[in-house]
């Protein structure tokens, strides 16, 4: 028979070695407590595994039934009292996962009590008034949380019988009033339920239990865990706790605090109390809580106690802690600890100034500070003092999803093409949209910022725009897009709709989902201007500690961290985020740009192999240069560069007016032109005529690229400087065809080293982005000295998920949970995880020393990045504004993975 | 170091062991023939490895021309002559490959004269003018196959001398006239090759060896073994022989004979020879050869040698052989023997009948007749008086290539559009185009047969037509396409271009590749009339002849063989040639047809789940009665239903048009039903919304259907039928996709059941067919009853290749050898087959007694065929018409592996 219960409270708690995964973080919290002697009320912990069990076969587990019953023993004989008879035995009812979840099922307070135990209640506490008050909150509490009915018809009923009594505070409300309120309360119940509120204290335990057990899966739970990444194997467990009381005279009292600031980081208690309170009136505002400093003067002793408590746990815990406490008749409890929510920049105050004050190592360190939080720490903001105005001043249109980090001002546009011609021209815009799909990947590129009404954390538009690392929000139910009058609309407090015109000016802010009427001016965040040296570093202590804590990333992790990167620019911020290298670099986005791109399509529409010819040598220069450019910008790191990748009709024109314009530069005609595209699309791009196919039918391509690399490698070598290419075979499934592409790039290379009388080193390597490439890896590797997974299109190829139309099911498939997450996100280890790692055993064994990486986005992702760490990958490349995110991941998975 | 060369001849034949694979066909048998005591004319083989080294490295590998120099010494002392001295040893060099091969280099005669030689040649056979025409011929056979001059030169020489001469036959040149020549001969060789025609016997022998080698890789060679799945690996033998000749006198003559008619298989001693003369004179028609029997008048003893060492021959290879003779006064050679050529029906009759004589056992007989062979034995055929005047009376417009086999009668229509309507108003059409692309797939189905003026065997028509077992002839490179004036151009022998209307009748076989102006009446083939009950069986041995094949085959395979059959019709082919139940019932073709089309489009524009549910609520019966009459068609086999696959706006109107129709029908505003079926257009259909996608968001959709299914098949069952259906879900990649499609069904099933009061046996499977599915079809198969691999959509995903783009660079794969056959026409068995091992393996270990099928198009492909008899599948399925093709491939494969 498994054990679903552990009894805590006494000194006497057991099962402390079982960690939060069965106790969950608020039980395995008081487990601790109360083995460290800190005082908690005494309780039990119904395990995780009992709630899994109840969310497959919506019943209890065999046996828990029992050790419940036998646990409640334990605790009645502990407090000498008794769970539905007298003097009375009151508890609370709690949630607890693994992780800490908002949107799941928080509270019951005071269940036990019925008609019989509130006598006793009277009796023991000698307080009629705080009984009754215990009870009807008790049966409002209950009858919302565990019943489902409406919170609102109950306030409905206390607002009644205050009017009714004239007063203004429920603490006005006597005890004859209480008890006609708890009369209405139950008639309420009997209406809607068609059954009595529960008397029997044991269904009313066990209603509880199944409450806690379902509210793991309702909406808002599934919904913070899917934007959370939270698996939903974990399960909840439930607290069940005695009640002690905060409002029992000017000797108790209730609080909050956390032992450092949540906000900066700042080593300061820090925290807030209300005497003769309970919990639930510090959080309700309707009584203004005093400062925790306050308390030492009210009640030294406690506070003194209080102090060293928090002192002690944060000790313990090695982690800034959020606890709560009660005063009952000047006795304190702790009611729970847990590690305390931060902003990015308290995590890394804490962080680093925890290892300084030797409180942790660099390790525990390390692994306090979320990767995700640090686009936050990077991302541009607002200058604080306009925007305060601005939000004071009645500005501030909505808030919505804080999809993607920093803050953009700009004019609205309602559409991509509009967003790219202004953006052409030189303005600044805001990209608005109901929701955005692919084809709005370029206007979103050329925007500032992107909202839209539609949408939820994982939508388009929050994905795309996390990884151009553009600020965005989401899901701003309140506006919606008129595109016959071309205005936002906005919803005010009254229901109506207020028009803001397309070109008038918004601001966003990523960080907090706002959407601020007017243009505000924005700064790149503090450490970015320390880091790019617009500010002195030693003025800076936040870029100081965010310096110091990359340092340690860097002696942990493994993996070697690289950057996506295809221009100068972007080589120089991915070295400025601390990039060891380019992992790839895209040759095409450098045909897309004015004159190159009509040669590009000089060279596509070529009817022989000498036109072709002819147009590959007019963009050999172009490629030259900007490989120059890379190398240099490198200094000496390696760069990956790819070679052409995409559909050749991609670069062809879209509209009858391009056509002629082309048709004026290239003097063909335009309906050639056209056809001519037209026999270039396909059915499935995707699965088309790309990546090394391209090389296969046109090996002139690939002639040219080469050379323009190596020319290039050879000009920056005698520059004095050290170049490293490597140079990468796009879309190979076979073998022979890497071995047709090496023999072309080696030719290319043998001719340029002689025409320029010099060397350089240089590699030959593939990508891993097609199935068959992982199943055959062993012949490939004795072809490629490296390979690099393209985990996009292996995902999109594996699954046969087309990215770009998996929009129309993704959302069904996250929703039936049949992926916890998109795989585009995070790369799916059992399918395509388990091709990579056959590509890398079957890799290595044909060549042990390939080098072995990968550049698809879950390069970025740190639980992507938790996998190529573990099967053993040399290093990933990510987009340069995520390559500090994946050095802190890579370091956190080495070190859990070696002390697990 | 390796041996590369074996001696025969005199009795002491070396490397008999060897085989074709080193030795080539024509030196095995040589090897063997001398063995046997037949005479052969003595002479050495260089094995295939040779060749192969030379492909690779361009010269001959080491030690190879020391034993050549050896083995000549051999020769030399064995017939007592000198190689390059006197008496002269002359020798004949052939290339020999392991399997038959035209294209490649055939013969050089009399190589090893040269000046000196010469008069050794006209001492030892005191015949100076044989001697001067044997070194003429000689000359100019060199000139042409090894030294690459033109051949017509020669020919050009040859007629103006015959002209000086006043003569008209070769034959009426003297001594004096062939001296001239031979100087003419080799001044033109001087001219065009700025060298000597060589002297040196040796150099002759090096040079004629490496034109063998060479020739293994020229264009006609490569484009010989891409359309008939010969590897490039094999290489060719080159075979060195002894000179004997036919042409000595009267007393001399040279022939080829079959042991039986390889037009029919009749048992019947068949062939032709003339006398004083070489084999290029029977083959060039010159003289008009006799029949083989005459020579029983002509050379009594001879002819009964001949004759018994046919009989010998044949019962010693146990198959038809094709065989050369030369006589060389009065003494017999065998120059070779081969398996005869044989037509499809000829391969029938005598491998029947070669059991019937006990010459072979089945085994060897089902060995014997190739499976391709069955479809041009079941294709219509025209009926022959008929067309045979039609070609006498120049009606014959052009051959091209016999791609699809079959004869086809009907109106030109020369777009697919035109077909579509032309055929929907009961017109007989034939479409002929310049070349088929994707879009053409309506146009090839509505159409009798398909001409194409380019592509060859595997180009995209060739491939199709022979899916749809529709006749099609391709590479017609003398006709052309002209739009403007819609009329097909046919090129006449004098360069000019006949015109012929579309609308005009036209008739193509493509089983010869024929192409005959006007209609021609075709009728089913023999066999097939009888297999469906049209002629009496009895009356046909043809027919009883492939019964006898098929149930010989039936005894062997260890695979069942079942059809991909959609309607009632299908069925009952498949039943005919054999099929053992249905492996794939496409459920979208039923939504296809007439009024079913708008309910379905209704269905799909619905937008709510109530207008969906209403929808399918009326296609429910259609469906039924279609499964309905597929069971009843089965008689008790199993038949497996796919639900729902392709991408809804696949049903979608594509045009205005069918917009305003549909609109008119559903009144729905056509703008709406076109920005709708825009909304649902997919960039990669091929990994979009399709597939159990969409019975993951429309779950009503396969309620729907296996509704239907399961209704259909208790009202079967109630007429005392037996029924099994297979519900098969396609496209699952995760297990849990495959759960939930499952739950749905099995709800649906058990509600039929309730309500019907009666059950059926079902099973529930699914289609692997993507990559994930393979590595993960462990865990899918704990939900499965059976796996059916659906090799199409795997081939594309596994290997990136989208089967309708892939036309614009799979030729460039084909050339280039990356891989040796179409990936879709045989299956990628180093990566797609890996990945189908993968999950037969993993599948078996989580469930022994899942059912394992293929139902892709590799169903049919006998070399695919083997393969998944191979891995220990239980069945594949292919279109009807290939059924009787798998029958014996899967004979054939079981035999080959319980043999070797």
């Amino acid at each position: 028979m498994e054990r679903y219960t552990y009894f805590f409270g006494d000194g006497r708690a057991e099962g402390l070695q079982l960690g939060k995964m069965l106790l969950g973080g608020k039980g395995a919290n008081l487990t601790e407590m109360d083995h460290l002697g800190i005082p908690v009320p005494p309780g039990l912990t119904i395990t995780t595994a009992a709630c899994n069990y109840y969310s497959q076969h919506q019943t209890f587990p065999a046996g828990l039934e029992e050790q419940l019953k036998e646990k409640l023993m334990t605790l009645e004989s502990t407090l000498q009292r008794k769970f539905g008879g007298s003097p009375p035995l009151l508890v609370s009812v709690r949630s607890g996962a693994p992780v800490s979840m908002p949107g799941m099922m928080d509270t019951i307070l005071n269940l036990g009590l019925n008609q019989e135990t509130l006598q006793g209640l009277i009796a023991s506490t000698g307080n009629e008034r705080f009984a009754w008050d215990s009870y009807r909150r008790f049966i409002q509490m209950f009858s919302d949380v565990v019943l489902g009915l409406a919170h609102h018809d109950f306030e409905h009923l206390l607002e009644k019988r205050k009017a009714a009594a004239g007063v203004e505070q429920d603490t006005g409300l006597g005890v004859a009033e209480l008890k006609i309120l708890v009369d209405e309360y139950k008639e309420l119940v009997r209406a809607r339920t068609g059954a009595d509120f529960p008397e029997d204290v044991q269904v009313q335990l066990r209603k509880a239990i199944e409450a806690v057990f379902r509210s793991w899966n309702n909406e808002r739970a599934i919904f913070y865990r899917k934007i959370n990444s939270i698996p939903e194997s974990l399960g909840t467990a439930v607290v069940i706790q005695s009640m002690v009381f905060g409002n029992m005279g000017d000797d108790s009292g209730t609080g909050v605090a956390f032992t450092r600031n949540p906000s900066t980081g700042e080593r300061k208690f820090y925290g807030e109390y209300l005497l003769n309170a309970q919990g639930e009136d510090v959080v309700a505002g309707i009584r203004t809580p005093h400062p925790i400093e306050d308390l030492r003067g009210a009640m030294p002793e406690i506070y003194d106690q209080l102090f060293r408590i928090q002192e002690k746990l944060e000790r313990h815990f090695g982690d800034m802690q959020d606890l709560e406490f009660t005063i009952q008749q000047r006795k304190l409890y702790l009611l729970q600890t847990r590690n305390g929510k931060r902003t990015g920049m308290a995590a890394l105050r804490v962080a680093v100034e925890m290892v300084r004050e030797g409180l942790i190592d660099k390790r525990k360190a390390l692994l306090q500070v979320n990767p995700e939080m640090i686009p936050s720490m990077l991302a541009p903001v607002f200058i604080p003092a306009p925007k305060k105005k601005a939000v004071e001043d009645g500005r501030l249109l909505a808030i919505g999803l804080n999809a993607g980090p920093g803050a953009a001002s700009g004019h609205i546009v309602l559409d991509s093409r509009t967003a790219m011609i202004k953006a052409a021209a030189g303005e600044k815009v805001v990209l608005v949209r109901q929701e955005t799909s692919p084809e709005d990947i370029m206007g979103m590129e050329s925007s500032q910022g992107i909202l839209t009404a539609r949408g939820g954390m994982t939508s388009h538009a929050a994905v795309v725009a996390r990884g151009m690392n553009k600020p965005c929000v989401v899901g701003c139910s309140s506006i919606r897009i008129n595109m016959d009058y071309r205005v936002m609309e906005v919803r005010q407090k009254d229901g109506s709709y207020r028009s803001v015109k397309e070109g008038d000016f918004i601001s966003i802010d990523g960080s907090t989902g706002e959407v601020i009427e007017g243009a505000l001016e924005t700064q790149s965040s503090e450490i970015d201007q320390a880091l790019n040296g617009d500010i002195p570093i030693e003025q800076s202590e936040m870029a100081r500690n965010f310096q110091l804590l990359m340092q340690w990333a860097d002696e942990f992790r493994k993996l070697k961290i690289r950057a996506n990167a295809d221009t100068p620019r972007d080589a120089q911020t991915a070295i400025r985020y601390g990039a060891q290298g380019i992992g790839l670099c895209r040759t095409e986005h450098m045909f897309f740009e004015g004159e190159r791109l009509v040669v590009m399509r000089e060279m596509i529409l070529s009817r022989s192999e000498a036109e072709r010819e002819a147009a590959l040598s007019k963009l050999l220069p172009y490629q030259r240069d900007d490989f120059i450019g890379i190398f240099e910008a490198m200094q000496g790191r390696p760069v990956t560069v790819r070679l052409l990748d995409p559909p050749l009709h991609e670069f062809l024109p879209h509209t009858r007016e391009q056509d002629l314009e082309l048709s004026s530069k290239l003097g063909l005609d335009p309906d050639e032109i056209k056809r001519r595209s037209k026999a270039l699309k396909e059915e499935n791009p995707m699965l088309g005529h790309r990546g090394c196919r391209l090389g296969i039918t046109f090996p002139e391509i690939t002639a040219m690229q080469a050379r323009a690399i190596l020319e290039a490698a050879v000009i920056v070598k005698r520059k004095g400087l050290v170049v490293q290419p490597e140079i990468m075979v796009p879309l190979v499934g076979h073998e022979k065809e890497l071995k047709i592409q090496k023999d072309i790039i080696q030719n290319a290379a043998d001719a340029v080293f002689k025409e320029m009388g010099e060397r350089v080193d240089y590699s030959i390597g593939t990508m891993i982005e097609i199935p068959r490439a992982c199943v055959r890896a062993d012949l490939i590797a004795r072809e490629a000295q490296f390979f690099s997974f393209g985990t996009n299109d292996l995902t999109q190829m594996t699954l046969a998920f087309s990215r770009d139309d998996s929009g129309t099911f993704l959302e069904s498939y996250l929703t039936y949970k049949i992926y916890e997450r998109s795989p585009f996100q995070t790369l799916d280890r059992d399918g395509v995880g388990a091709l990579v790692e056959m590509a890398v055993s079957r890799g290595r064994t044909a060549r042990p020393d390939i080098k072995l990486g990968v550049c698809g986005e879950h390069g970025g992702d740190p639980e992507s990045i938790d996998f190529f760490h573990t099967v053993g990958l040399d290093y990933v490349s990510c987009s340069p504004f995520r390559v500090a995110v994946a050095r802190l991941a890579a370091a956190r998975s080495a070190i859990s993975h070696s002390v697990h």
